[in-house]
C-alpha cells in the first residue's frame, strides 16, 4: 500500500494541506497519509530539514516524503525527487533535503505534461508536487521524472566539532518541552564529568533520561536521534534559560570539568 | 474505498474530532478520513465556507465532505445533505454551503432513527452528522434521508464588482503566511499598471508569483482559488498594514494607475 | 482492519508525533491510524485521561487506544496494556488510564526483545509503545505481553457528590469554546429551579442546548459526556469568569434556588 508522509509550512488553519491530500487521493487512490507536520515556521527550511531527518527513518520502506517548504514557489528553483536504499523524497531544491542528498541520487523534476494546469503560479504544492508525489506513489521510476541532478541545493551546515577535552556544538532544534537539541553526538560525551555552557548559563548535571535529573536542575541527556540535549525534567529549559535554535554549546570533558 | 473529509470548528485539544471520527469508522468501516481543517474560529460560518470551496474541488469525484461549524447545535436548524457532480456535503443547513448550492440539490435530513441516542442536544457532530455521513459512505442515496430542501440557507455575499477603471473588491480570508486573499477574478486585472488601495494602504507592484514580487515591497499576484491576493514575499503582509478578513480592495486598472 | 488512535502531549510542531506513527506503520503495516489530540499540556495525565474518556467509546470495538504523556519516561514506571470488553489500552503506568481500570484487566509489559534498540532512553513513544501497540494490532494476546499489573497507578479523583439540596462538584475541563465541562451527572440536576455558583460567579438559566440559553448569560446546560456543562451560548464563559479546571462548583437545586 503505497504511503506518503507530507511536511509543509502550510498551517492547520488554512485550505493548503488538504487541498494537496485530495489532489494525491484523485491521483493515487488509496494512499495513505501520514503528517510529518505542518507547523514549520513559514519558510524555515532549517527547520524542516531537521524535521524531515528525525522523521522518515521510522518509516516503511518505499515511504514517499512529500516537503513543501518553498519560499522560492513561482521561481525558478527546481523540484527535487530524491531516492535512496529506504525512501522516495519529493521538495523544492532549496536544501529542504539536505540530511538525505549523500544517501542516494536525485533527478531534477522536467514533467510539465503531470502539473495541473492551476490558476496561478503561488500553489505548486497542489499544482506541481502533488502530481508528482502521485507518480511514484503509483510506481512509477525516479528515472522518468527527469534527468539527473549533480549538485541540489544544499544548506551551510557547520559541524560540531572536539577541541581538546572542549565539545563544540549547536542547539539545532527546541522541542516542545523547552529541550534543546544539539547536534553533538551522544557519543562524544564518555563517562566522566561534564560542564556545560550556553550562552553563559551552566550545568553540571548528565542522567540517562528527564526524570533522571535533578529535580528543578538543568542536565544534558542522550537524546532520541543520538545527540545530546539540554533539559530540565518536567519544566521548559529553553524558556528558563532564554535559548533558541542557534545558540552556542561548548561541553568540557574530564578533569577540567570536576 | 470512502472517503470522508472533516471541517469543523472543535480545535484540536478537545476530544471531538476523535469522537466525530471513531462514529464514523464504526458505523462506516475502512472509510479513508482526511482532515481539512478544525481551527476554523468558533462559529465562523463564513471562514469554514471558503476553506471548502477552497479544498473541496481536489478531492476525488464522490468526496463526502463532512463540515460541522454550528453555532445553532440543539436549536431546531435542519441538517442539510448537498449532491453535486462532484462530491457529497453534509452541514448544518447555515450558510456553509452557500459556495455549492446552486451546483446541485438539496435535501433536508429527517431521519431520526439514524441518530445516535446521546445524552445531550450539544454533540450533533458526534450523535446526528457522523451517522449521516456514514449512512452516504455507506452508499445509500440523498433521497433516503429526507425531502428536497428548496431554500436552503445562504450567506449574504457581496460579490466584486467593476466600475468602469476600477475593481471593487474585498479581502475574504487572509492566511498563515499573511496573504490578503480577495474575491476578484484574476482574469479581471488585465496586463496594464495597477494601482491598489486597501484601506488607504497602496501598492503598483504585480508579479506572477510571490518570489517575484520586489523585496519588501507589497503587491498583486494572481492566487490559488483564482482570485487576486496582496502579498509580500516572504513577510506578512496582513500584520504590516494591520489589514484582515472584510477589508474593501479598489484596484485602478490602465492608465489612470500609472 | 486494525486501528489505533493517538494521545499524547508531543504537539504538532516537532517530529515525534510522526516518528510513532511510522514505527507502527513499519512494524504492523495496513494500520489506521487517527489522531485522538497531541495538544495534551506537556506532562499533563489528568487531562489526557478525560480526553480518552470521551473519544473510546466512539471507537469501534476492538480498538487499540495508545497514550503517552509520560513524564516519567526512562525511570522505572512500567507500560501498562489494558483489555477490557471495547478496546485495548497501551500506556504508561500512570494513572492515563484510570477511566478504564475497573472494566478490564491489566498487564504490565515485559517484552524488551519488543523494544527498539534506540539511542537513548527519552523517546519511548517511538522506541517502546509503538512496538507494543504494533503486538497488539498484528492481533497479539495481552497475556503475551507480560504478568497481570494487579495495582495499576490511579489518578486521585474527588468524586462530585448530593449535599441535601445542593450538588458540590467541579470543573473536569474547559473546552476551545470555553465551555466548562463539570464531574456533575446531568441527571442530578432535575426539572425544578437552579442556582448554580462557580466562584462566585452566578446563574439560574438552563436550557438542553447552547443556543437556547438566553443571549449574553451563562447558564447550565446537559453536556455531551453525561455530565453538567456551564456555558455561554456563542462566546467563551472560562474567559468571562476567569474560571479554569479544578474550579469548584455548587449547585442548588429546588425552593431554595427560586
Amino acid at each position: 500500500m503505497p504511503l506518503l508522509t507530507l511536511l509543509t509550512d502550510f498551517g492547520a488553519a488554512d485550505y493548503y494541506v488538504a487541498a494537496v491530500k485530495g489532489t494525491v487521493l484523485r491521483l493515487a487512490p488509496g494512499t495513505t497519509l501520514v503528517d510529518l507536520s505542518h507547523q514549520v515556521a513559514p519558510g524555515d527550511v532549517d527547520g524542516a530539514a531537521f524535521l524531515l531527518a528525525g522523521a522518515a527513518p521510522a518509516f516503511p520502506a518505499g515511504t514517499v516524503h512529500l516537503a513543501v517548504v518553498d519560499p522560492g514557489v513561482g521561481s525558478g528553483r527546481a523540484i527535487v525527487v530524491l531516492e535512496t536504499a529506504e525512501a522516495l523524497f519529493v521538495a523544492p531544491d532549496n536544501g529542504l533535503l539536505t540530511p538525505f542528498l549523500d544517501r542516494g541520487r536525485a533527478v531534477r523534476v522536467e514533467r510539465p505534461d503531470l502539473y495541473l494546469s492551476g490558476p496561478s503560479d503561488t500553489f505548486h504544492g497542489r499544482d506541481r508536487f502533488a502530481p508528482v508525489a502521485a507518480a511514484l506513489l503509483r510506481g512509477g521510476p525516479i528515472a522518468d521524472l527527469g534527468p539527473a541532478l549533480a549538485a541540489p541545493v544544499r544548506l551551510a551546515v557547520t559541524p560540531p566539532r572536539r577541541d581538546g577535552a572542549a565539545l563544540l556544538g549547536r542547539v539545532v532544534h527546541v522541542d516542545r518541552f523547552g529541550n534543546l537539541v544539539t547536534d553533538l553526538p551522544s557519543e562524544w560525551l564518555g563517562p566522566g564529568p561534564v560542564e556545560v555552557d550556553v550562552q553563559g548559563h551552566h550545568t553540571r548535571h548528565r542522567a540517562r533520561s528527564y526524570a533522571e535529573l535533578p529535580t528543578g536542575e538543568p542536565g544534558i541527556v542522550p537524546g532520541s536521534l543520538g545527540t545530546l540535549e539540554l533539559s530540565l525534567a518536567n519544566a521548559d529549559l529553553a524558556r528558563r534559560w532564554g535559548v533558541g535554535r542557534g545558540a552556542r554549546v561548548r561541553i568540557l570533558l574530564g578533569r577540567g570539568a570536576a
